[in-house]
């Protein structure tokens, strides 16, 4: 068996994000689902764009802020993701190496540019998100090295990957691999839409091949199609090994065979920005996990990382991750 | 005499900036000049942008943000400068329209990038800056459209123009524009080093060109090679019309002719980042003088402007600025 060379190996879109404050009108006016992450073609990137105010760009993508933040936390982290040889993909790419996690996917020569997502931020501190898949749409199985995954604890794919195509059969590729190699593999499932674009595939790969499930309560409820949380969590329940279910200020559920934990939020002074929770939760957990912490401890340090980076504008922690878990873990 | 179309046209530089958090240790240990902005090329540029952590984009640029406070204060205004026709430079010409300032410049088709400008911020709010131009070298007097600057009742110009060739040319072709259609010119001393590369020129220019100029204590006793503020600000007086000498936490002088105003500091409850503090108080200057207030008042609104953007990251205002100064000034 391989050496483990990464606690978690990401694999998902690699996206800057445009950031803007906007009222509840403005996503009215522009037919936008509040909350949700559309995708948008290039024509309605610029028209939306052009109607944004004036914004703040960051490195984002789904995965990529999780692996990120597992790397803030002190643990190894890899990403595969697909940039052009643009300005934004430099940045991109200057950034997630910045904070400590390998990247070595190579940019796209050609074709679409780096993605961006449009992120309308309302006062209420939801994001709503518009996503241009640009460069994205050019990743494949050939960027995934399985040496690399068999050398990763955890695999950590986003649900968004089902989106572009060459990213499904790339997705499918890593968890081949991890599954070979006895790794773990773990999966996102992104949003609610993106569920319900997806929903058959998605119920397949938790049921037989998925060993931590990461989901929200609109993802959950939308993947089984049922109208309360509760009968979503038995519906998952024997589908795989660890589900980690989010449910914003009403904290998160932890669901593993027989063992169930509520992991009450963490409390936050301010959330000025909702981007990136799920992505962060997902940091912590994992980050735990792999440090072989029991489950509840994993919950928590998935809490405490997601209510830091709903603190402040963007997906990416700003904070001390590691001093933060002291000071609240001890 | 042409009709005034605008209150303030700003010319300058078209800089996105890349802020990134950093320890004094690393200004240190890559020979920074702390506080200061530094002029570098391509190849240092890299290098830093390779050393510096995950950034946030933004666009900047001293006039830009200048003008860009105007229209957030409810001026007219308009920018000229000089970005390339890619990503960063379509990012430019997003942001500033997006808060209302008109911005007509055709962007380069060749040459080098749209000039970034990598910020590190230590934990003293203090900004530290080293500029890579770009195609900022691009501008030229073919840029200024003298109706434009004719229809405009300030046309304000940072020294910072001095660096690029010609940037410079472009800057005289406008002042004389400005002088012959009877409107007034205002002048940003920009940074110590800079004056000292063009002091020379600067110090024609105030005596003899310069209607309204703004400058911080350590640009203002460059200019004149004194080792206090007293004896910069007893030099001023009488070269230009207006003098505005910022000082940080001790407030502003105000000097014009016979006028002296001592002009406190707004309170601050926390300073984040310091980028755009001097340029965001020639915006509300600028905004009060062309609307007609008395100097006093225009010092209120000038320090205003900058408390708010020094209270968080990035240099241009982030919060209602009309709302604010009606709070504050009633």
């Amino acid at each position: 068996m391989a050496e483990i060379s990464y606690d978690v190996l990401g694999i998902g879109n690699a996206i800057v994000d445009v950031l803007a404050p906007a009222e509840d009108a403005f996503l009215e006016e522009h037919d936008m689902a509040k909350g949700a992450m559309t995708l948008i073609d290039a024509v309605r990137a610029e028209e939306l764009y052009a109607a944004m105010g004036a914004g703040t760009e960051r490195s984002g993508g789904s995965a990529a802020n999780t692996v990120a933040g597992v790397a803030a936390l002190g643990g190894r982290s890899c990403f595969v993701g697909k940039v052009r040889d643009d300005q934004l993909g430099r940045i991109f790419a200057h950034d997630i190496r910045a904070v400590g996690v390998d990247f070595h996917s190579a940019p796209a020569t050609g074709g679409a540019p780096t993605a961006r997502c449009l992120i309308s931020v309302t006062p209420d501190a939801k994001r709503t998100m518009n996503t241009f898949l640009g460069a994205c749409v050019e990743l494949g199985p050939e960027d995934v090295d399985e040496d690399l995954v068999a050398s990763s604890a955890v695999t950590y794919l986003e649900g968004y990957l089902w989106d572009p195509e060459g990213a499904k059969e790339a997705f499918l590729k890593a968890m081949g691999a991890a599954r070979a190699a006895g790794r773990k593999v773990a999966l996102s499932l992104s949003d609610g839409f993106c569920v319900d674009r997806h929903r058959d595939e998605f119920l397949d790969l938790v049921e037989h091949h998925v060993d931590i499930l990461f989901a929200n309560e609109d993802e959950i409820t939308s993947l089984y199609q049922v109208d309360n949380f509760d009968a979503a969590m038995q519906s998952v329940r024997g589908h795989c090994e660890i589900a980690a279910l989010t449910r914003s200020e009403k904290g998160a559920v932890i669901v593993a065979g027989e063992e169930v934990h509520i992991i009450d939020a963490e409390p936050v002074d301010r959330i000025i920005d909702t981007t990136g929770a799920g992505d962060l939760y997902a940091s912590g957990f994992l980050t735990g996990m792999t440090a072989g912490r029991e489950l509840p401890e994993c919950g928590r340090m998935a809490g405490i990382a997601a209510a830091e980076v709903i603190s402040h504008m963007g997906a990416r922690p700003e904070a001390d991750l590691m001093a933060l878990m002291k000071e609240k873990l001890g």
